[in-house]
Parts: structure tokens; sequence; C-alpha cells
């Protein structure tokens, strides 16, 4: 009589953790902050099928490699990169170093405080500027500088710190794909010691994983001997255009199965994405949401600008080599992990 | 009495499993080819100290990194390069492609196969074959045939493939440390790519954990519209002495806990490993058995050679800074997995 009521119980249980099955999944939606649609379809379906080992187009967990571009793809670069606002901010302590500055250009811009004429510096002048405010330190002084900027810097629109401005169904995605067994990798035109600087707490990516454009550094030894790595004004790698697959190879040495960006400086590495074998996933962020973020890119007839130029070209590009599309707009549900 | 008999059973089961646990714990050495002393002792302390929770040197998982050079550290280095051989094989093949290298030194003297002055080349000469033969194709390629020729290729005096040449108390103190969460690098002066081909099989470190010397890549399309990493003839990274802690920092971005290596191309790794905070360890494998492997470096009155230079500076700063001393011939049981 026991025995029939464990096993009563038992189906009881099994009975419940059935019915119970179909609501914990809708509930364990991993991609909570996405709308269904074509591209959260296509992300659930390339998860699937690199990952069933059953699937004809598994991948062994050794070879899951995904690759993230960063301004655009996992937070807003508008109206201009958080980078370039970082080297601006860097001028008046530079001048200080180097007082000489002070007088020559672009610097002498910088220092005035003008915004319309700081608007006004060409792309050269930036360079400029970045070459000069991230160099001349060592790596581990350029650390703890940026980190300090980056917690206590806030963006004009929202009055918040950059790093909230992180797409959260991109973090979400992240997350996703890495309980699947990818790797995660940043791959940015901007400067891989920046991004390193709030890259794993941001997005859960370690340094190792962030691979970006980089200032030559030179091993030497501090006054008291210490030995140090400098930073010095000489661009190393120019992680981006071609530059993205070659640092992907250089730095990672495997074809990633899935690749995420939203400008011409990505195209590379997308199409060297797809180009593998089995299933590839290539996908471009489109920003088309004025109201929540930012539209522009001339596709769809998208006001172009400077930064962030998502061409025709490009789009076409996508649309005939089977890339995805992320509308802002229309696939995801909520942008920021502050919006309600 | 059934219960008395059970609970008797357990008893002498326990007692059994708990007199077995000294011997259990004996045959589960992580490190059977190392005889007690010093390096063993340096090494067991090392990953307690940095792993023991309780420890004031406890390192978290996420910051445990260890590096190794590779050539004379993790395998035989003489009489001379692996990957030296490899180019001087790939000479013929590249002369069929180019017949006009087959008049221009030092190409001609390689093609006449006189082992003398094969022999005789300077460091020159053997930069301008590598540059040529590693180059010109794509990445794809590349790998496909250095693991061809690495499959094939054997050592004349072992008359194995080169990667049984793989030091065996080093693959067992890399999975030592992987057991204990570290992160296994090899950082090494030779190629990069060349290393990855069969650094996985070999030591089970995967290609995003192999940092080396580089050729520049660059991007592009072939015939078929196919995107290419072509390998251009021209170097890129130079992955040793300083540039061993710089590749470090661009490739992994943390400083290392451990690090070992045989040669001056080490001493900028081993002196920015030792230069950080906690526990860090630094090793240097010397290369002091004649009969198991081979004996060289002016260091305790070894012959100097052109490979692998242990020299006398590298030896006082090893003992004044508190680097450990690896003895071939003291440290090490065994050497090759296939001695008795």
């Amino acid at each position: 009589m026991r025995l029939v009521r464990a096993k009563r119980f038992a189906s009881v249980v099994a009975l419940v953790v059935f019915c119970a099955l179909p609501r914990i999944a809708h509930a364990d939606d991993p991609l909570p902050s996405w709308n269904d649609g074509a591209a959260k379809t296509a992300i659930l379906d390339f998860v699937h099928a690199t990952t069933d080992s059953s699937s004809p187009r598994f991948v062994p967990p050794e070879a899951r490699v995904a690759t993230f571009d960063q301004d655009g793809t996992l937070w807003v670069e508008h109206p201009i990169y958080t980078q370039v606002i970082y080297c601006l901010d860097r001028v008046p302590a530079l001048v200080a170093q180097k007082p000489a500055l002070k007088d020559v250009e672009p610097f002498r811009t910088v220092l005035t405080g003008d915004r319309e004429a700081i608007a006004k510096l060409t792309v050269r002048d930036l360079e400029k500027i970045a070459l000069e405010t991230l160099s001349g330190m060592t790596e581990e002084e350029f650390k703890a500088e940026a980190a300090k900027w980056i917690a206590a810097a806030k963006d004009p629109r929202w009055k918040r710190p950059y790093t909230d401005l992180a797409y959260l169904p991109m973090q979400e995605l992240m997350r996703y794909l890495r309980a699947n067994g990818y790797k995660t990798y940043i791959v940015t035109g901007g400067g891989q010691d920046f991004v390193r600087s709030y890259a794993e707490q941001t997005y859960g990516v370690p340094p190792e994983q962030v691979v970006g454009s980089a200032l030559e550094t030179k091993y030497g030894y501090a006054k008291d001997g210490r030995p140090v790595l400098m930073k010095e004004p000489k661009l190393f790698l120019n992680n981006n255009y071609g530059g993205k697959a070659e640092g992907i190879n250089l730095m990672i040495g495997r074809r990633p199965y899935a690749a995420f960006g939203n400008t011409a400086g990505d195209r590379e590495m997308l199409e060297y994405t797809k180009a593998g074998d089995g299933a590839r996933l290539a996908m471009l962020v489109l920003h088309d949401d004025a109201d929540r973020e930012y539209a522009y890119g001339p596709a769809q007839g998208l006001p172009q600008t400077k930064v962030g130029a998502f061409s025709q070209a490009l789009y076409d590009e996508a649309k005939k080599d089977g890339w995805a599309i992320i509308s802002m707009k229309n696939d995801w549900k909520r942008i920021f992990a502050f919006d309600k």
C-alpha cells in the first residue's frame, strides 16, 4: 500500500514537471529583450544548428568563436565615439605635462572649450589628439586612468555612465552564446586598452578576448629598475576594415562562426566569417530608432553621418550574402537595461 | 542481523579507503617525471600559494596565466630550431614557384644540399629564407602545409617526429597548472602560425593561446571572390626579448603569474612576470644533460652555441631575482615520453 502511494506520488511529480516544461522554457527565453522576428529566429536557429550534437552543422566547443564590433554594435556610438570624448577630456592633463602643446593645433582649439570649433576638427586632428593622449605613460598607468574616467564620465543625453549605454539585447546575446559554449570576443576599431578597461565588467569579456587597435608598446625600465611597458605615440595595429580579419587571425587564430557589426569597418570581418563552411551567422545592427537611440546611415533613407556609416553598398552586400539585419526599432523590445 | 553485517561491511570499506589514501596520493603525484628537489618544490609551493583560497597570495581563477617559451623550454631546439629545418625543406617548392631564386643566394646554397655550406649560413641568410618560405600563400594553405610537414618529418638523432621531442616533465607541468585553473600560453620567438599547427595536439594549447612572431597578413580576395588572408614577406611582430612582454600585453592583456624560459630571449618575459606583486614563479630550463638531450650554455661552464644562449649574465640575474633553475640532468626523471 505504501509502495503504491509512493509510486502514485512519483507519477504526479512527473506529470507536474512535464506540464510545467513549456512554461519554464518560455520563462527561460534566453533573449527576452528581443521581439520575435527574423533576427531572433536567425540567432536561435544558428545556435541550435551548431550545438546540437546530432546536427550535420555541429561545431565542436573549442571552435565556437563569436566576434562583436563594439561602437554602434554593443553600445552607443553617437554623436561621437566615447573614446574620442575620453581623449578630448585628457587634453588639459596632457598640456600640463607638455606645456608647449598649448599653442599647437589641434590642442589649442580643444583647450578653448568651444564646442562648435571642436566639432569641426578633422579625423586627422582627432588622430593626432588620440596618439598624444593615449601614449607617454605605462600600460598600468593608462589602465588606471581609463578606469577612473569611465567610472565618472557621463553621456550628456542620458546623463548616465557610458557603460549604461550598452545594448541590453546584445548583452543577452553574448550571455546566450557563452551559455552554449561560444567564446565571445570584442573586435573593435577602437583602442584595445581602452575597451579592456571596462569590457569585463560591462560585457563579461576578459582582456584576452578583446582585439582592438593598439599603439606600439615598448619594454623598458623605470627609474627604480622596475620593468615597464610604455605606450608609444605610434599606431601598431589598425583593427578596422581588413584589419579586423587580420586581427582575428593574429590574436584568435580561428575563423569566427558568428560575427556582429554595424558599419563599413566591419564588412571584412563579416565576409571572412560568412565565407567559412557549415553554419555561419553574420549580423548587422541597423540604427533606425531616433526616439530610443539614434537613426543614421543612408540605407533605408536614413541620414548619413561621420560616425558609423551603414552605406547602401553594405546593406546590399548583406542582402546578397545572407547577413541578417537587426533593426533596433523592430527587433529590440528594450534597448538599455534602464529602459522600462 | 542483516543490518549489522551491512554496517560492518561499511566500516571495512571505510577502513580500506582510508588506508589506501596515502598510496593514492602518491600515485596521484601531478609531476611524476620530476625528481624531488628545489625545482619541483618551487612549482608545488607556487600552485598551493596561488590556488588555496585561504592563502594571502591567492589568485582569482581568471587571472591565472602561465606563459611558456617553446624552443628549448618545451621541446628540443638543438642542433637547430625545428622551424629552420621546415624552412630549408620548403626551399625546393619555393624555387619551383619562383624559378629566378635558384641562382640567388642563400637559396642556391640550400639547393646544393651541401650540409657544411648550409650550416655556415648567417642569421641574415636564414631570415631571408624564412620570410620567403613562410609567405606568398594564404593562412589556410600555410596551416595545411605545416601540419603535413610536422606529421612526416623526423629528427635525425632520435629518428622520431619532432613533436615526440616535447619534454614530458613540461607537458606534465602544463597539465598540472591547467588542472589548477591556470591558462597555459606558449609565448615563442618562433613563428606563431607554425607553432599553432601542432600546439593543441602536442601540449593541449589552443591557437588563441599561442603568442609568437608573426608575418604581416593582408586581407584580400581570391580569383573566385572568396576572402583570403595572405601571408606577406614582412615581419609584423618580433616576439623575442622585450617583444615577449609586449606580445603578452598585446594578446593576453594580463601579467603572467608564472613564466618559463631557457634563453636570453626569455629574460624580459621572466622579469616582467617576476615584477608583479604576490606570488610569481619564474623558471629557467638549463640544458645540462649531454647524454639524454644536449648540454650547452656558458653558465656552469657548458659550451656556448648559436642556438639557445643561456649566458652567465642570465644565470646571475636568475640567482639574484629568485628565478628557479630547472636542471634537466638532476630535476627530470624522464625527459621524453618515449624514455624508459
